[in-house]
Parts: structure tokens; C-alpha cells; sequence
């Protein structure tokens, strides 16, 4: 035990007022670094991300960072905002060095908020992705017209609100894992997405596991773990 | 108003002690009279057949009715019981004169004592049923091979527990109204029924309405006014 | 099945970059097209109209679109707004060709927007509709009223909020099919339209079914599927 | 203040091991006295009645009595045991000294073992009861034929599960309160009686106010309090 | 039964365009008439008092009246504004006639507006009132310093949010009826009054029913039915 | 950090197969142990129960423990069996070292079972218990005769099922800390003990918190480390 | 009984219009008075500070206080505003007479709000407090290399939203009471703190008990309470 | 297209009257068939394994196989039977030919029966597996002593009830994706496992995805297809 625990107390954490800048999750992903936005001033944005600068982090993603905020992150650093996933970039998207092809498939137009987060995200961790969108099993046909990329992709993300029964078709045509996130797309009885989540969670495909309502960021985070297996496995050793 | 009121007001009803018989409602469908077999005893139910086949109904449908009951109430009247479905029915079926085919369709094998009152009502009420069982999303391919059944119906009864989805693919695909029912088949967050309730009412698909969960009679009962359309119009003048 | 699944195979639908354009819905109903509007831009709105003009498409139905963005669009077309249920018609209102009249009924004042929706959808999809609003349960004699209306519709079309006990009421005097909308109209207990969710689906009058809570568009596609279910027989053949 | 909390102060008590029993409650009502049999042994109600009889109570009502414990009490104690509303009775009935007539509702035949706990309750506390049972809404017909009986009564107790309507088009004709007592009878999204305790809170009609699901005895207490308020006037000075 | 029919059929109704304006109401309750103010215009709301001053109401009620409109509405019309209820009443207060005092407690200050419905519709359909605001079970002394209120009260309001721990705690001191009104006051689990909804529902105490969260109106409506019941037997006759 | 992180490394436990038996509690807590019954065979908890005793533990305590399993753990060790609130006690209870007294204080009867686990509990961890049963808000005057004990407690336990008042009143008379124990106790819209939670999460009254429903033991153990404050202090140095 | 009556009834309260004041509480607590801001007026807010001041009452706390309001009570009395935990003192803190410290513990910086109303609140009753912020258990290193602070605190505060796990944790490694506040920090299924809720009534970990979503007033109460016990003592003889 | 559908309609099912037999699947994983054993009677649960061996399949796991049902199938079947997760297996356990180790971590000795269902049904998949039980985050130096299995690990599966915050605790320290599983262990405000998923949905530590309550093939499923990613990659070229 001694050696696991002297290896977890070693790792370095810095405290510069506003919020402990946490420089462990770096040092364990070795990527990139990310910011959630929300709740935060542009202020409080920069001095965190200047810090994560300092310490050597190339690449920083900004999570839920509305148009008016990035506007005065921008003034003070070099940000490429994604304003359909409500993201904003600094530093330079890695080369993709995961197994395979992240997909990223949506049931409606609604949905795109999340898939872009979803999407963006998982391009920051080094992954390429493709994307799907508006493909809900109301129409069928349009789902079956990807079929290759379905069958190719090493991890799928399925973002579907209203009664989310998206998750299920994907999950019984792909036989890789299948990533879903309920959004609060709808209204009436989807009751801000748990309609969704609760389909999801109930799918009677295999392989389907489930993050938050509209959870886009943590879908992809899960989704760049799994299309890195082989390379966590050689950094191991 | 005074037509209205005076038909309204003339409807024949009986009471004979344990339930006031309802007469009314055969006039109306002119078919098959229900009695609700669950929370009634075995001689409840004779007495209230009996009385029923004096006024003249030549066929009658209990539903929720168990083995044990069933055994009994056969003591006493020719009962063709339907186990699969816990339905018996007095009389013989009526001849189909529906205007076309309800289709009834389940997910999995577990919704088919759902499925089997939902059929047999159909049936009792004078419909051609057509049954599909087993076709749940996550083998589309089971669904697709049945794709002609599905075009030619004239309603269609879903029949799905877990995450309901299969409402929501039926009614991409179909034509026709689509009858939704919930089942409680599945366990943890299926909440007794609920998930697959919510998935339903959220239908991304048109032309899907919803009944009470694993309420395959009411189904039925909805799918046959709407395969009598026409029959209805005629009588009505 | 190779028959069935070449026909869904070849089933037409295009991209035009806001969101796929889907021809499909158009080839089966016939009769109009549907955009919904919430969520999308009036440019959007304008761009996917056009495009649907170009395949041929006669009426076009704009739901959810509110009065400001209404303004916009009717900038470029020919639009009919119908501020009442939040509604836009591009074109002329086809002949009626349904089997009957489709009879839409509100409980109360409040439940109308719902009940335009829906009156205006069907409307558009070529269906007789009668009005009756104001009618709920605690004034039965506004309902009585209204019992020839009852008694000769095709297919009804109830409204309520609150406690939505309107739905069995019309449910028990009617021979037709109901289809059951429960509205957001209400506070406290009624939880956003779950008290009158749950009466309809627990309704104990046979042949209601149910749509989502403010659902009038979802009720109104679902009753002309029905209202012209001959009409379907023929053009099968 | 001082004559009030005094009065109160001076209620009387007693402790006798089991339960303490309260005499208070027996000095302000006059008439009756309940033990509430749920969880309690025959030996414990035995001992409880005895002592309730040892302070000069002739009438006591227990409550939630299952028949097995019924015989056991029996036993010891001349108890009318009542199946039907799971209640026994010591003592005579008191003659009925309300203003008017308690009017016990009920939708469907399921409902009755809910309000015979609340008829007899009422018959208890001395009143005089009509009841009108199997009148649910999907057969107004049978509701209006009691038109006169409705318009009569001085308090209306109306008892029902699944939907819950019949509270509200009571309420709509009567001019009388109503104490409305939801049940649990239903399946599937009645959710144990909470879909009529919603729709009866919510009720659009005046003059309806709701107790605990299945709580027909509160629904008398309630009720009765009602029918003896002339009563309590004179008491009172 | 034709007797009641004729009676129930001959009640009067007119329609005005905006809503059916219903007499049927007034002439059974003899006192005055009510508008639910919220959803509707200043100008909706003068033309339906105008319609029932000519139909000779001397006496009307608006409810959920907010401050602007009123002002609206007294441009055309004598309107006394109350704005803590936010209630607006046109003609004077009739002289009360009930039985006895309707009182009206509140667990806190938070509660009042829905105190002030509660208060002044019950005076406006006849009743004497007395207030006792802010006295919460967790300031005991202040409930027991108006015991001589509670006694002498022939039906009691009881409103309170956050936990709704008042009427159990009235209930077991009063000896009349009362009618508990949970309030959306509090934050958290309070999820808008369900909580305090779900205490009253519970109540140990008998002779305790409820009405929706924040309905100070339909509690007062309940209890001048339940004083006036001498009036009303006089009447009937 | 090294300090207590070597601390924390330290603390002893073993694996006996069953289940890891944990004796760093005891370290902590230095009096009693605990091992939770339900979900164990008399078998297991006997073998646990013996390595604890190795371990030179005097006083162990078994909860949820029903009267057949502790019939077959008394065949083995010497145990001392409360069917109340389905404890074992093994070895001697503590001599009472707490800085006062716990009182106990049940609404009902039927939560005795949950106050007996609760006040058991707390003498087996070295505190005096004052019990106070069947003393619900509907009878304040049995509340307010315990007036002494509620003023001189260190700690009060207030175990209420229903509407959970009786937290509130004894919150707002007491000025010592009190833990709240919703019960199951009730029926209907109690569903389960969630009213009683959520009322008495939303007290009114300061100093109030609570935990799990029917949880005696949590509130015991958290009302056993309040009244050990000084001693904690003490031992810490 | 007398006595205790007595003592009780003789408590002083005042009446000046807006809302009773209650002088009870300071009588009991001793040190600082308590006015809830939210739904008060400033010119409310300070008649009643006013008044406490007059009664002699040296330290006054105003929770809820927005920055609006607090400005316009700043004009007419000496306030110290914590905008971070949205209070107003007016009055010197007390000098902290606990036994021992309040250590208050946040998961993330969004919980900084109610932390710091706690932490504020706590320091107004007379408590030393130690503040850890944003070391929830995503990074269990920052939580442990404040093991001493938790080994040595008397009370601690644990504020989490999201899942609320911190409570758990932080029961299982400390030996005090431990007090859980889940705040509203999330989104999708936390369901306004719902999900924080549940976690920390289920925790698995001794000595955790539960207030209101939000509410760090009340934990801080609860706190304080617990810190001054024998404080307590000493005044009680 | 033409490529994706034809091999996707070219997949073999066959039907032996019971159940639809999949071999889709087998086609797919390649390894092991599943048969769910709820709700299916062993002379069913044989005729469909014979089926599944006749067409080859070597592997084949039955899952909610109780022991009376167990025994049944021995009689036909070579059955190596599970009691601990309700499962058999008939064939051998292939090689192990994952990427690296499935490790199951467990909250409680309670969660064991939902581990071993994920553990067995991993081997069967052929995965290494490493089973760390009991581990909860009350008893945090358990979880540490572990820490070696928890860094070495491909997918880590999270088995927890009560307030499910090991998953979160797990998922801070791990460096690969986390399966959580909630179990319905728990009891008053655990409803049933719901607060453990919420928990776990709402996860402050990113990689953490979630399946149905006590579902633990599922997770083992997925754990499955992600710890033969690389393998996969290799079968489809």
C-alpha cells in the first residue's frame, strides 16, 4: 500500500484564491485542461487559465462560457469560441491519438447545444469525431443512411431528448460502446429531460451506459477514456 | 337540447345488488359487454353474466380474470378461458367487421400477457387481429421484416415495457394511428411502468396516443372505435 | 421483405444545412407539411419553407411560432398567422376529406391556445372541425349542451387542465374515439399539467387515449390519421 | 388567555400501559369514541375499549379491524362487526341529531370498502347516511338519476380512484361541501391513488375539499363535524 | 328524477364572446359572483362585470388581480382594490349572515397574501372573519394566546407553508372544522408547497381537510358553505 | 499532513471472509460496537461477533435483528434480546457518561419500534434515555405535561410518521439540539415516510435535523456523539 | 406540569404591525437575534432591527439580505454586509464562547454562497469557525491534507450539491457530528438539489444528519447549538 | 448504403415458437450467448439453449436464474450454477483476451449479489476480473489499501447503494472509465436505489457513466466492449 499511497500524496495542487487550480487531472490525462465556465467571471476565467498557462498546460477548454464572457476572455488571451457548444479553445487542438472514431449522433436540431460541447470536447482530448445529427428513429432511414460510420465508430455518443429512444436503436445496431445523454430537449411530460434519461437508463440494447441530462462535456470525457485504452495502457508501463 | 337530454336520460340500467348493470354501453357498441373480473368473486361474476345474457348480450368479455376464478365461473357457464391474457369470454366470437387490421406488436416476450388481453379484446370486439411479437429496437432487423404487416394495418397496438421506444419506431415507420401501451416489464429505474410511460407521451413520432400501463384492454378498446369508423357513421343515421 | 424495405430504403430526404428536409412525411399524408417552429429562426424557418415549396409542397404548417418571429417570415411569404394557437399557414387550407367532423373541446377559457393548435392543425391536414370551449365539469350543463355535437363527431378532441376530469366525462357520453390533451393550465398540485396527465391516463371511460401535456398539434395529427382512415384503405390499394 | 389555557390544561388523561388513552377527544365530541385498530393486538383494543367503558363511553368505533381479530375481540366484548368497511362497533348507534343527511358517493364497486368506513363512521358520530354507490362519471346517466339526493344533502362525501372526476362534477352540481377521498383503486399510473388525489386537489369546481387517500374515516369525521354545527353553537354557550 | 333534470336543464347561461358567463352560480349561492382574474385583459374582465351588474348582481369578486390591471379596471368600474390579496371587489360587502366566525390563522408573515384571499372572499360572501396572523408552531405561545379564537370559531382557515406543521396542531385544539391551505412559501424541499401539502394530506388530527397549495380562495368558498349551512336548509324549504 | 495521514494508514482491520470487520471504529468511538443484522445469517453475525470479542470488545450491538435470527445467535453467545426495537445486545451496557440526558419522543405508538432502536441504541453508547411515547401534536396538552424533561435534555429524539409536526413544536419549546426521525407509520399520500421527511427538513423551528426514515440507530449515534462533546474533547488531548 | 406552564406562558412577544417580534428566542439564546430577509422591505427590516435594539438586543443577524436592499438599510443603521453569503450584521460579533471550533466544508466554489451564510451565522452565535472550500471528493488529496482540522474540529459543516458524496466522506474519516447541507449546485438530475438530498440522508457513514437544500442558517444553528452544550448546562442550574 | 443495409438485413433469426432465438449476437461478440432467466420456466430456458448449441455456440450464460430453476435445468443441462449472482453457466469459461483487467469494487457486503452478476458475467465475456468488495467510503483506508488495483485497472465497475458515493470517490482516483451501478440496498429515502443513481448521475469526477439500478450484467457488458476495443479494431479489418 505504501507505494500507491505515497504516489497519490505526492501529486501537486496550488491554491490561487479564487479556486484551487488542480494540476493532478493534468498530470493523469496529460492533454488538456478544462475550466467549467459557469458561475465564473471572465476574470476569475483568466487568472485561472493564465495560472494553468504558467505551469506548462498547452491546451485549456472553457465549458459553458457564454458569447458575452469569451467577448472579455478574448481581450486578455488568444480564445477559439465554439458558440453552438457554448466552448471556448486556447492553445491548439492536439493531434487525434486515439484508437478510433469518436461518433457523435443526435435525434433532433435541439440537440446540437450538447453534441457541439460533446463534440468539441472530445477533439480537445485528441480524438477524431464524427458527427451525425438529426438522425431520430422517427425516421428511420436516415439513421440507417449511416450505417458504416455506425459500425466502424470505437465509441458512439447518443444525444437524444424527449422520449430518448434513440440510445436503443444505436445500441442494437453498433457493437461498440454506446455513451447516452438525455438532453432537456421537450416540454410537458419530458419534465426537463427525465423522460429521456429514464428510456436510457432502461435501454433493452447492451452496451449503453449514461451520463447527466445534458451532460455533452461528460459523455466525451468518458468517450476519449475509452478510445484511449491502448495508450493509457503504454504509459503505464 | 331537449333530443339530447331525453336520449341521454332514457338509457336503460339495472341494479342487481352487488353492481348496478350497465346496459347502456352495449346499445352503444351493439357488440360484446365487459365485466371487470379483478376484485370480484366467482359468483359475482355468474350473477352479473346471467343477467347480462337475459337482457340478450350474446357475447361477454371478462377480463383480469385469474386461473383459480376462471375454474370456478365455468362451474356455471361455458367460459373459454385465455390464460396468456387472464381474459375469458362467454359466447362466441363475432364475425370481424372492422375496416381493416389491427396489428399488435410487443418489444419483448415478457409484454405478451399485455399483448394477449389487448388481442383478445380486439377479437371480441369484431376486429381481424394480426400478431408480432418479440420486435423490440434493439433488433431492428426483427422489425423491419415485418414491414408489410406494418404498412397494411389499420391501427396499431405497441405493446413495450423498459424504455418504450419500439412506440416511437412503429410510428416513424407506419401510416395509421398508433395505440402506445406501457407495460411494467423491467425493473430499478423502469419505475413500475413509468419510463416506458414517459417515453410514450414524448413519442417524437406522430400519430402515437397513450393508454394507462400494461392496460392492453383500453387499447384495444380505442383501436376497435377507430377500425369501426366507417361502421359507426352508418349506424349513426 | 425485400419488397418493403426497398420502398422505406427509397423513401427521399435531403440536407439543406440548417436541417435535414424530410420529404418522407410529405409522400405518405399528402396533404401538408409541418415545420416546427420553436427553436429555429425565422431565416431558418424561411430557408426550410422554400425548399419544401420547391419539392411541390402545397400548405405548410408552422407550429410554436410566436408573434414577433410570425412578423419576420411573413416578410418573405405569404404567411396566415393564427396568434391564438401560435400558428402559421403558408398556402390555402385544403378541402375537408375526412370521414366526419373532428369536435375539439376545452374545459375552460385558459385551455384555448391549446385547443387552436389543434383546431388549426387539423384544419390543415383536411379535416371538418367544431369548436366548443368552456365546457368543463363543474358547469355539466354547458356540456349537455352540447350533446348533438357529442354524438355525431368522428372523433373528439378533449382539452383540460387542472384535474382534467373532462376527458372521462366526454369519454362516457361519446361512441367515438377521444383523444385526451391535458394542459399546463393550472398551479400548485397540478404540477405543470401532471394532475390532468395522470386522470386521463387513469381514465375509467373506454376509448381515451392520450397525448402530451399541451400536445393540441400531437392530437390533432393522431385524430386525422383517424378521421380518414378510409380514405387511407383506398389510396393502399 | 388565562381561562383558555386553563380549560385546556384541565383535560383529562390517563396512561394504561398500551397506549395512552385520551378522554379529551371524547369530551369535546359528546358522542363517540375511536380506537384506531391498525397495529394494535385484539388484547391491547380489548383493554383500551374496557378502560374507554369503565369512563362512561356507550359508544366506541375501532377502526381498520381485520375479521380475524374481529372473532378475537368478539371473544371479550359484544362487538356489531361490519366486513364490508373493516370496522367494529360497541354500543348503540346514537340517534342521528345532524342538520341534515350525509350522502356517500362512490365511482366504482371497488370504492365501497372506503366509504362504508365512512358511512358507518358517520352513522357513529350521528348522522343520518345515504348512500349512492357504483355512479362514476363514464355513466353520468346513473349520477343524474340521484339528482334529487344530491341536491338534498347537507354534506357530500364522494369516493374515488383512478381518475378522480367524480369529485368535481359533484361539486359542480351540488351547492352543498363536498369532502372528497381519493383511492387507491386503479393500476399502473394511479401510482397507489395519487392521480385522484391530484385531480381532486385541483378540482375546478367550488366548494370540494380533499382528505388522505383511502381516509373515508377522516372524510366522516370531517363531514360530521360539518352536520353538527348548529349543534356545537349551543353547546358552546 | 325528471323533476331534478328540469331543474338542473332550465338553469340560465348566456354567452358573451369571451367566456360563457355563468348565472347558474349566483343563483344558487345567492350573494355574489366571481372572476378569476388571471389570464384575462382589463377589458375582458369590465365586460363580463358589466354583464352580470345588468343581470343584477350587486355583489362581484375578481381574484389573482394584480396591481396595473386594477387600475384598468377602475377606470371603468368602482372597484375597492385590495393588494394584499390581490382581490378586487366591486359593490359593497354584504352584511354577514352565517352561523358564526370564520377564522383565519397563518404560520408566518410570508403567508399573508393567500391569508388575504382567503379573508376577504369569505367576507364577501357573507361571512364574519377574524385574522390571526404569524403564529407558527414554533412560537407556541402565540397559537395558545388566541385559544379563545380557536374555540369559539365555527370553521377555521389554517394556512402555512415550509412544513405545514399548523394544521395538525389547530386540529388537535379547535373542535370545529377546518380547512387547511398549504402555501408555496419556503425553498428547498419544499418543492412549491408539496411538502406542506403532503403534512396537511397526513394530518393526525381529525376534522382537518385540504385544498391545492396557495388556493386561499377555494378555502374560503368551502367554509361559508359550511357556515352557512343553516341558511342554506331554510332556503331549500 | 504526515501526521494524519500516518494515522489514518494505520488503523487496523481485518478480512474474516463475510465481511471485513472494521475494528478502527471502536478505536474512535472506544465503547460499543455495532454490527447491522438485516441481510446477515445467524451464522455470520456469530462469527463476527466472536472476532470482535478477540478483539477485546465488551459491548456489542446488533441491529435490525428479528426474533428467529436472535433466537439462533442465543443458542451461541450470551444475548441479550429487545423484540421492541429488534436489538441484541451483547455484554454489559456502559455505565452512562454523556453530559446529559437523551429524551426520546415518539408522535405515536406505531413509531415505538423505531424509538426503542433509537433509545436502545443510545444507552448502549453510555447515555441516559428518557422516554417519551404516544405524545402527537393532535393531543399538545400530553406534549406540553413533559415540559421538565423537554427543557432539561442535552439532546432531544423526536420520531414521528404522518405529517411529521411534532419536530416543528418540539424545535420551537425546546432550546437543545433535535434530531428528526421521519417514520413509515401512515398510509395514502405518506407514501412511504416522504411526507414526514419533507416536513420535517422544511421546520420552521431552528436547531432541528434530520435523518433517514425509520433510521433510530442514526439519530442515536448522532445524538450520542453530541452529548459526548466534552469527553471528545478530553480524550483528543 | 405547573411550572414548566408557567415559564412558558410568561414569555414576553410584541406586536408592531409588520410582524410579531418574538423576544422568546433571545431570552433562551442569549446572543444574537435573527431577522429572515427575504420577502421584507428595507423600511420592514429596520423597524423590526429597531425595535430588537430598543429591547437591548446588542448583535443582530439579517439573512437573505440581497445587496439592494442592504444598501438601503445601511442608510439608516450601522450594517456590515457579507455579500458572499447574501447577510447583514448589525452589532459587533460576540467573542466565541464554544467548546470547541465549527469547521465548515464546501465540495466546490459554486457552494461558497451557502458556506459562507453558514460560516457567518455561526460566527454571529458566539463559535470560532475554520473554513475549507472546493475539496470535494473528485480530488480526495485535497481533503486529506486537511485531516487535522477534521480530526480537531467539536462540530462540522458539510456543504455539497451535485451528488453530495462530501458527506459521506467527510462522516467517515471524522469523530464529531457532522451536520450535511446539500445545495442546489448542478443541473439536469440533481433536480434543484434533490439528488445531494437523498445521497446524505442514505449516507452509510455515523453522524451525519440533515438540513434543508440551501439552508446554511440552519446548519450553522444546529451547530451552534451543539458547540454551546455545556455552556448550556451551566446556565440551566 | 447498399453495403450497411444488406449486411445488416442478411443476419440470421429463427423462431422456436417461445422466443425469438438471436444469433445476431453470438455473430457479433463472438464468445458467449445470454439467455435471461426472469419470467422464463426451465423446460423454456433448455429448449432454447439446445437451440443455441445446436448452432454452435460453445458459452452460454442464463442470468436471474434462481436456485429452484437452477436445479431444474441441471437435470437436462451441465450447468455450473452461481448462487451468489443468480447465474449458470453452461460451456467453459473462455481465456481471458481482454486489453487488461475489469476490476468490481463494491460499497458493501450487501451489493455482493449484483457484483458477482457483473463479475461472472465479465469472465464469461472473457475478461480478467478482480473483485475488491466491501470498500465503502465510511471506511475510506479500505478503499486506499487498494489503490494498486485501482491505477492498474483497463475499466473499473462501481457497485453501490445507500447514497452510491463510492462511484465518485472511484472515479477521483481512477485513470480509466468508471461503470457505476446503483443497488437498491438502502431502505426509507434510498426509494429504491433511486438516490444511488442520482448520485451517480450527477458525478463530480469526470469518466463515470451509469447503467440501471442492480444492473449488473449491463455494466459487465459494457466494461466488456470496452476492454476489447483493440481487439474489436483487429476483427473488423
Amino acid at each position: 500500500m505504501d507505494e500507491a499511497v505515497k504516489r497519490f500524496r505526492m501529486e501537486p495542487f496550488e491554491d490561487i484564491g479564487i479556486a484551487r487550480v488542480d494540476s493532478h487531472r493534468a498530470v493523469r490525462n496529460g492533454v488538456a485542461e478544462v475550466i467549467y465556465g459557469a458561475g465564473k467571471t471572465a476574470e476569475q476565467i483568466v487568472a485561472i487559465a493564465n495560472k494553468m498557462r504558467e505551469n506548462g498546460q498547452k491546451t485549456i477548454l472553457i465549458t459553458r462560457l457564454d458569447a458575452e464572457k469569451a467577448e472579455a476572455v478574448r481581450a486578455s488571451l488568444p480564445l477559439d469560441y465554439r458558440p453552438d457548444g457554448r466552448l471556448g479553445v486556447i492553445g491548439r487542438l492536439p493531434e487525434p491519438d486515439g484508437l478510433g472514431v469518436v461518433t457523435v449522433i443526435t435525434a433532433g436540431t435541439s440537440d446540437i447545444p450538447v453534441a457541439e460541447e460533446a463534440a468539441v470536447t472530445a477533439e480537445v482530448f485528441g480524438n477524431r469525431v464524427k458527427r451525425i445529427y438529426d438522425a431520430g428513429v422517427a425516421g428511420l432511414h436516415r439513421l440507417l443512411a449511416n450505417m458504416d460510420d455506425i459500425m466502424s465508430a470505437s465509441v458512439i455518443i447518443v444525444i437524444a431528448g424527449m422520449e430518448g429512444a434513440l440510445a436503443s436503436v444505436v445500441g442494437g445496431l453498433a457493437d461498440c460502446p454506446v455513451i447516452a445523454v438525455p438532453t432537456s430537449v421537450g416540454y410537458g411530460a419530458s419534465f426537463g429531460g427525465l423522460a429521456a434519461l429514464l428510456a436510457m437508463l432502461n435501454s433493452c440494447a447492451g452496451g449503453v451506459s449514461v451520463v447527466n441530462i445534458d451532460n455533452g462535456f461528460g459523455a466525451a470525457y468518458q468517450a476519449s477514456l475509452i478510445n484511449h485504452v491502448k495508450t493509457r495502457e503504454k504509459t503505464r508501463k
